[in-house]
């Protein structure tokens, strides 16, 4: 069985060691496109990919292809995959999971003896997180073509330094229009991901099958205000930026909890203050807010009631606002076929299964614009994620595993 | 006469050079304490000081004393002075008109032939600004005791780099007791410095004089939330420490203004988010507030509303908040013999003035620890501070310039 052939201890023992491979030391991991911490698990994940005798190929802004050819290498192959750069602060699961486990699925299936027909590709997106430049899932985006070459090429991280510049640093230095792949390119798509909610552990359900991907929006707010010294500016003269960022921010929060959906959930998470010293009434705010629903009526609501408070809030405060649409994304629906493959091989190793709506953002939602795609979900400690208490149990992950493993045979046999 | 010595083509290029001495170009000025801007501008004003024939002498946190000897070597010296530090982002006239200032009084006071029995000290402090350990007018404080050595040693910065670090680097290696200076060290001391308010702007005033110093008090909080993932938490299970920051910055603002005093202002100007990605749920938020008031009991009603709403807030939020208070100062009254005599010079010169209360904090609040004191305060554009279109005027810097000339020659005869 190829359930037998998952060597748990060995992946138990990567996930620890990559979790070392960051800029902060464990719990915390951070690891974002490109940095150091980046470009050394990078090389370490090659590493491993090689001694499982995978064959690799990086496009021209590092999405890493490692493939287990089969033995019709003109179908078009099987592929999975997740990410490995981690937001500042954050565990050592997310994306590291189909990564990893992706590998062990593919060493489990060679192990077991199986020789699958169509090749099975195992991607590491590059950048799903959004920390560099502000767009998440930027490897997929640009791959599916929904993010356009020359769009890209202007992004600009927060000191300035493009896509050139880090993809340069990070040694790609091929045509960017290789990035770009043509919709079949793959026959299918399957991610394994932690489900990053808490659905899957309350209910002691081992496998969540996705069935759709909710629609993230993320805005960007650009408050100019007034400065001066905090000693000498009386309060009725003050065009504060901060404060305006306060009462948008609490906006955003009234937004999302009155747009008639449970599901609506929106988050300032970026808030930049200039020049922020104690002493000086700050004059500009920078704001990202990221707003998502699976259904869009609700997050259209709710980012409606955002753009009139925050219009409203910045005149009666006499601050200049600027909003920059960042993405603003259509929801993924999976393949039906894909769901119920994923269903009946859980099934079949004995696992309990629940078909779910994934509310976070997955390189699948673009990979969706290439082939049919689902993901599976494993339950995760209370449902944290983007924090350092990330967790998922060695057999949590073995089961997803297990579950991938079949799947990837049944879509290559 | 003096006035006609004040050479303001030398002064207005020197203040433009040493605005060129900064972190960021012109017209932002940045310096802060012990940077390698800061270090390239003490040089720079040694220098100065050097071909003025002044002698120099460093304490061992960089306070640094430029004395004209005077014929009574034996007496207490009068002292002026101000900082050279500045924030980020800010203007080029803040402190340097009294540093630069009072060399070129100095300067004119040579140049005319006069000889001082009593000494005169020009004093640039180190750190007026609060920005690399949070707390305002170190130099002066430590000087006078107010901050104990001890509690000194314990300062950090953002870095958990501390004083003795940055003092070592700055080549300061003196023991730290040298700094503390007994009660009457000076026989009185005289700030000269922009007005930071739009007062003598608006009615056309010369000279401001100084008659008290606002009381400003700081207060940090730290708040702690729990974060995650901004898709998959779902809005009543959130503890966003970014919301209660929110809404204790507009609690803070609402204090000031509701005080009971006109004169109240509260300002959050620092807050600083973990961890700061658009996709995650702030888990900490970092907040410094600035209180300032000549009433001290319209403060203290401020400061109660500021702490019983916090409490209130975190607590409705399931936020943890821990509360430091930087500083809480009382407000310093000016010698009334020192602020006839600025009075009587200005009238002399035929500049009209005004009486004033200094809302703003300066190295003056400290000195008068130690001496009489008073300020001598000029107009600035709109009252603008703390920002990168600060300015003053040649012609009312060179008014300012001859009022302290003729008050440092009143009280060194």
């Amino acid at each position: 069985m190829i359930a037998d052939c998952i060597e748990m201890d060995r992946l138990s023992s990567e996930i620890e060691e990559l979790g070392n491979i960051s800029e902060y030391p464990l719990p915390a991991v951070t690891r974002v496109l490109f940095s150091d911490a980046d470009l050394r698990a990078r090389a370490w994940f090659k590493e491993r990919c090689l001694s499982a005798d995978l064959s690799l190929h990086e496009d021209a802004i590092g999405n890493l292809f490692a493939t287990w050819l089969g033995q019709d290498p003109d179908l078009e192959p099987v592929a999975t995959g997740s990410h490995l750069d981690a937001i500042p602060n954050a565990g050592k699961y997310d994306g590291v999971v189909g990564v990893l486990g992706g590998l062990e699925a593919i060493r489990a299936l060679k192990a077991s003896g199986y020789v699958p027909r169509r090749s099975i590709v195992l991607i590491m997106f590059t950048a799903e997180e959004p920390t560099r430049f502000g767009v998440g899932c930027l490897g997929s985006r640009m791959m599916s073509g929904v993010m356009p070459l020359a769009r890209a090429e202007l992004l600009q991280d927060e000191n300035g330094l493009g896509l050139n510049h880090w993809r340069g640093r990070a040694g790609h230095v091929s045509e960017m229009s290789d990035v770009l792949l043509d919709r079949g390119a793959f026959s299918s798509f399957v991610e394994l991901h932690i489900e990053q909610g808490p659905k899957l552990e309350e209910r002691g359900i081992d496998i969540g099958v996705v069935e759709k991907i909710a629609a993230p929006a993320a805005f960007r707010f650009h408050l100019t205000g007034a400065g001066g010294h905090a000693g000498a500016v009386l309060m009725p003269d003050r065009h504060d930026a901060l404060l305006a960022g306060a009462e948008i921010a609490l906006a955003v929060e009234k937004a999302a909890i009155t747009s008639g959906s449970a599901d609506t959930v929106a988050t300032t998470g970026v808030f930049e203050v200039k020049p922020g010293a104690i002493n000086s009434i700050p004059f500009a705010v920078k704001m990202e807010v990221d707003l998502r629903d699976t259904d869009m009526a609700a997050r259209e609501r709710a980012e409606k009631m955002i753009l009139t408070q925050s219009a409203d809030i910045c005149t009666r405060r006499g601050i200049e606002c600027s909003l920059e649409t960042i993405n603003s994304d259509e929801p993924a629906v999976c393949d039906a076929n894909l769901v119920s493959l994923v269903e009946a091989k859980s099934l079949e190793l004995g696992f309990s299964t629940q078909r779910m709506i994934s509310r976070a953002y997955h390189d699948s939602l673009f990979m969706a614009r290439l082939s049919p795609i689902t993901m599976i979900f494993i339950p995760c400690f209370k449902g944290y994620s983007h924090r350092p208490d990330e967790y998922s149990s060695p057999e949590a992950i073995r089961k997803g595993v297990a579950v991938l493993a079949e799947t990837l045979k049944s879509l290559s046999l």
